[in-house]
């Protein structure tokens, strides 16, 4: 069956021409970001609780869950935290299923203090962190599982949507690339660095400003004039790696809110504000492309935690993303794509209502000559859709 | 001091000339819109207290929070709850202020559940709503206490921005103006429609199709028979409302999913599908203008439940509309018009980083001639920023 | 079948001789009694449901579940709850049996909730109490199930015992006497006497302490002074019922950790100290006779919220002290009963191990004489043990 | 200051007379047990903590926590857990003292998990188990602080009593026996027995019905016919110990409710009945001298958790057995010894109302010639009441 594609041509000021531009990213610690990954974690591990048990991944949607923040006292040289983090794990999983018996509640609990662990090295598991667990049971019909393992395509769960975009803005691509630097390069030289790091990017014209909240972890920080030093450090870092991005002016800016005669400053005990505060949810932060962007279309979405199988909130944002970056790597002449994807419940997810592509050219190009490879990866894509869930529950494709 | 607002031209593809455009709306009962009806039901119970008995609001932020789906077992003519849905409010307030104490946990319990009974009216809060509350203490520092009754202008809390657009396209008009009509007229007279209603505008070229998941209260519903009739009378009900609002061709699909052989339908005993598997969290669902649209500039902040003196994410989201609905009303020549307000975190939040409009034309106007007007209706609209607050916290603006 | 019944003759200094006697009881509104309260009107509930819907009482036992104490700030004239008072719902309940749902979790929370209301009648039920459920599923498989209305007798969920004495002592009559007198007749006109009392009763020798804790309700209270008043009037009428029940000396005394110069009395908005830092667990208050008693043999076990079918815990408890009060008011010469009943896991309810009664005889009574009538009555208790579990169901036994 | 203490001869029969006597005792992995043990933990921690960080103990009392029994699917060879247990910690506990925060949340959540650990070693700690903390604040007033460090006596914090008794009857001994030699001498070689057993002796005349509920661990067992063999060399191992303490018959029965033929059989994945539908509570099991003894006088306050300062309902139980043991132990003659030690609020613990002993004294002692040394001994033990607080801090009393 002939999918219906449309490919058109935008007219439209490209990102770069508009006056004001605003990026964020929220990194892996921030709160927000935790309820995402730790929703995500959770789907990976049912999902493959369920193939090794059952044999395809049955009906579950984790992507729900709340970070109660904690309380704690941060103190240079090292602090505690006083009342642990609380998560709330909720959403629903299958439990039986033909006279089987996932621990869904176990694995979910599991899966998430892993991941928490991870992602908070210094926190101390064993005192600092509640995950309390009130998932639901998901429904348990022979007809609703997901006969991925079938070769059966699955079918939509709803009418819904998903969008990506390529290439990346410099603005975006400053905010991941310092994002990437902060994480691989400078958090293992420097522990000071928590993983709660949101990274604001402000273009006004050719002026660049980028304002990172940075958690510091207190241990790793003995005083008020050190923790100057290595903001100052860290500023003079992270510019350099912006200006790597762009020719614009950059102005960086590491906790503007701190006052440092008031000795206030954003110190932490465990790197991450949840710690002392700031809540988070599940859908509330980036979206599947690692960005907020304001000046981009963005689905509402939470893509950690759907079912990789037949959740169209999930897999067509991811696929969204894939195609236009895709097609922007295959096909010249491409200055800016938006993808959208539309289903329809109860169809196959590889025959979408349309994969509509909107395509701003290049000067000196037509969008009659790209058309025909566009379409053409379009279509790949959404033949392969189930490679997608297999990149999901293997981790591959991260989606926040 | 001059305020920095820019407004420039947008060379753009007008809305209704994209081919596809998408629009959703989560109704008032949705577990989505339910969570975010909360938060904001509890600000708006904090605010009132802390002026009553401090003379100005303290902090808080209360934009956070889980409806944990229940079990329900709906029949026709009447079934029942089985496991009560669960809500838990977290977020944080200040409880004690220059020894006042408010009690804070027990204004959000009772907010939260006056707000569930009036939107649920046939839920049983005695025996189906559990409402928990792990809600943190705000910061009690003197310097945070927002004097908003000082005539001072707050301060922003944040570097964040708002959006808003104006004029509502017609997919937009549609989705708005059908979800008026069920619940200012439909509902009133058929008590089986739920308040959990989605509704999905998709417009592909000039076809519109309408896909609207309509939770049936079982209790009004005697059987299948009547259900199918009830489906029938209100699609055609629907369409008309619809077709007030285009000329484009419309198609009105409800409970697309229903499958009527198997006695598979959406009928719940309470009209909202968090009665049985369905969670829903503060600011997963509609914008601050109630609507969900992915062909428009987003923002990603919860503006439910945020304080009202200071957060961005709040204020800026519902000024950035206003001052766009304004403008297109007041000002002639706009065919379409974003605004995007940027803060900076310390300053007062009358004077944002910068207040950008860029605004479509309609043939015959340009951008000049109408720049004086705009501008001069976005600094009023700065100056008058504490009116938004009041008007929140009374009740008079929607935040979802 | 013959029943073990088996009556000996106690040498035993009688209660009235013996130096030091203690007793006590926590009244309706102590946090104790407040979770056997609600434990027990769980269990009515659930059972009331399971014989309207299935015929007979399935298995349940909900004598768990933990009051955490809220937080208050009362004040002469009427102050307020700050934290609700949580209520956590723990046990098991049989949810589905034979294709039927019974919504066990909607009815824990709503026998819960009616029953906080009709104890603390000054309380906002919207507001300041959060009851939480945690309810796990009880046994569904057909062997399980109760087939008391099936005229067989229903065998013993586990090898317990129950005890029990009569007649009271005059320690005890006092304490039963002086909270009966509390709760029906001083209460009922001064409002002012919280739910929550503790009376304590210490005879030493023929010296009569009678120690009262009990919540004053601010609302009813001016001030510090009216506070002393009432304190004073109360203290004078709780002596006069005492002495009704004896020769000795009494003395009374009411909140006897007040101070009075620091303003630090027994005040509270609700009448009940779990509003401000005192919790309650099911069965850690009185016994099944509503006293706690360290010189005479206790159980235990909770007997409340225990299923009133097979478990031992609550049946044998409630029958020994029905049997012993019956032998006593019916025959001549008992100066001292105790009634032990143990029973064997498995076997009919009916036919315990051994139920053994020792026996205190009068002055001039012989135990011979009296035996035969003893073992008569205690058979026909026996016999009709089934009638206990009706009148459990129906609440004419109270069962703390 | 003389002491009140009164010594008595008791009229009674001696216990090993009397027909009926029950003793019961629930080991360490039962789940009324488990939260006991947590709930000593966590007070046992927080006492440290406070002598550590402010140099005396603060006030507390978490005698308060629900063991709420998780899901598991035990299986010959191993099963597992499917839902996690959850224990929830209330009670409450000084958070700021003088400008000193103590983390008493992480205190707690670390204390109860390092318990549970220990108790449950096959436990899996980060997927099988939930410890959740609602403990509220204790009281900061100066006034409260227990200056047990100064070398002033506490003052009582109730007017309660405690109780206590020796020597243990041949019955207490057999289980109190049998417990120590499953605890230190069958689990460490047969791993196959889980840390939830329930001993229960039953003593008709001269038969002894010992009756052992033993959870088996799964991964030690691997079918039905090695589980009846390991029941039925268990049940000799027990026997043979039991009638080291008596020369009447022993009878020795383990899981008597095992179904063979059904399969249904006392199998665990941990050890502990908590993993699969048994809540638990702090003071629902073991006295202070860790029986069940309804034919002896008990108290019904919980020992565990409760402050080891000033708590009388801890100090006198733990005290009042010490008192008896040691007479019996020092003083010829005794028979059988109770102790009963009533306090007065506002008191020092030192200074009951009245320390009071009943003895029935061996052929040929008068109780005149044994008084004056038990009246010394009691006289000292309050001597040194505070080492009491010592030893249960240090961990070398237990408490149930």
């Amino acid at each position: 069956m002939t999918r219906n594609i449309s490919v058109e041509w935008l007219d439209q000021i490209p990102i770069e021409k508009q006056r004001i531009e605003l990026v964020e990213r929220k990194c892996l610690g921030h709160p927000d970001s935790l309820a995402d990954g730790i929703a995500e974690s959770i789907s990976r591990a049912l999902s493959r609780s369920y193939l090794e048990e059952c044999g395809s991944v049955l009906h579950h949607n984790t992507d729900q869950g709340e970070v109660v923040a904690g309380e704690s006292i941060p103190k240079f040289g090292g602090g505690r935290i006083t009342r642990p983090i609380y998560f709330l794990i909720s959403g629903r999983a299958t439990k039986t299923f033909n006279g089987i018996n996932i621990p869904a509640d176990a694995i979910a609990v599991e899966a998430a203090r892993d991941y928490i662990k991870e992602i908070l090295p210094t926190i101390n598991m064993n005192r600092d962190i509640i995950v309390d667990c009130r998932m639901g049971n998901g429904s348990t019909d022979l007809q609703d599982v997901f006969r991925s393992c079938e070769g059966k395509v699955p079918r939509a769960n709803d009418t819904s949507f998903g969008v990506g975009h390529a290439p990346f803005s410099e603005a975006e691509s400053i905010v991941k690339g310092v994002a990437a630097y902060i994480d691989d390069t400078l958090r293992p030289k420097y522990p000071v660095i928590g993983q709660d790091c949101k990274i604001m990017c402000l273009r006004d014209g050719d002026a660049v400003t980028l304002t990172v909240a940075m958690a510091f972890v207190d241990r790793y920080c003995s005083s008020i004039a050190e923790y100057v030093e290595q903001k100052n450090f860290l500023t003079e870092q992270i510019a350099a790696v912006a200006k790597q991005f762009t020719r614009r002016t950059v102005n960086v800016a590491i906790n503007t809110a701190d006052d440092l005669e008031a000795g206030s400053v954003f110190l932490t005990v465990s790197g991450t504000s949840a710690e002392m505060g700031d809540d988070g949810s599940v859908g509330r932060g980036n979206r599947a492309n690692g960005l907020i962007t304001p000046n981009r279309p963005m689905s509402m979405e939470a893509t950690s935690g759907k079912n990789p199988i037949n959740h169209i909130g999930k897999l067509y944002n991811l696929l969204a993303t894939q195609v236009a970056q895709d097609c922007v790597a295959k096909v010249d002449g491409i200055e800016e794509m938006y993808v959208r994807m539309v289903s329809r419940i109860g169809y196959p997810i590889d025959q979408p209502h349309v994969a509509s592509a909107q395509i701003l050219t290049k000067p000196g190009y037509d969008i009659n000559s790209i058309k025909p490879d566009v379409e053409s990866i379009i279509d790949e894509w959404l033949e392969k859709t189930p490679a997608i869930t297999e990149k999901v529950i293997r981790g591959e494709l991260s989606t926040f």
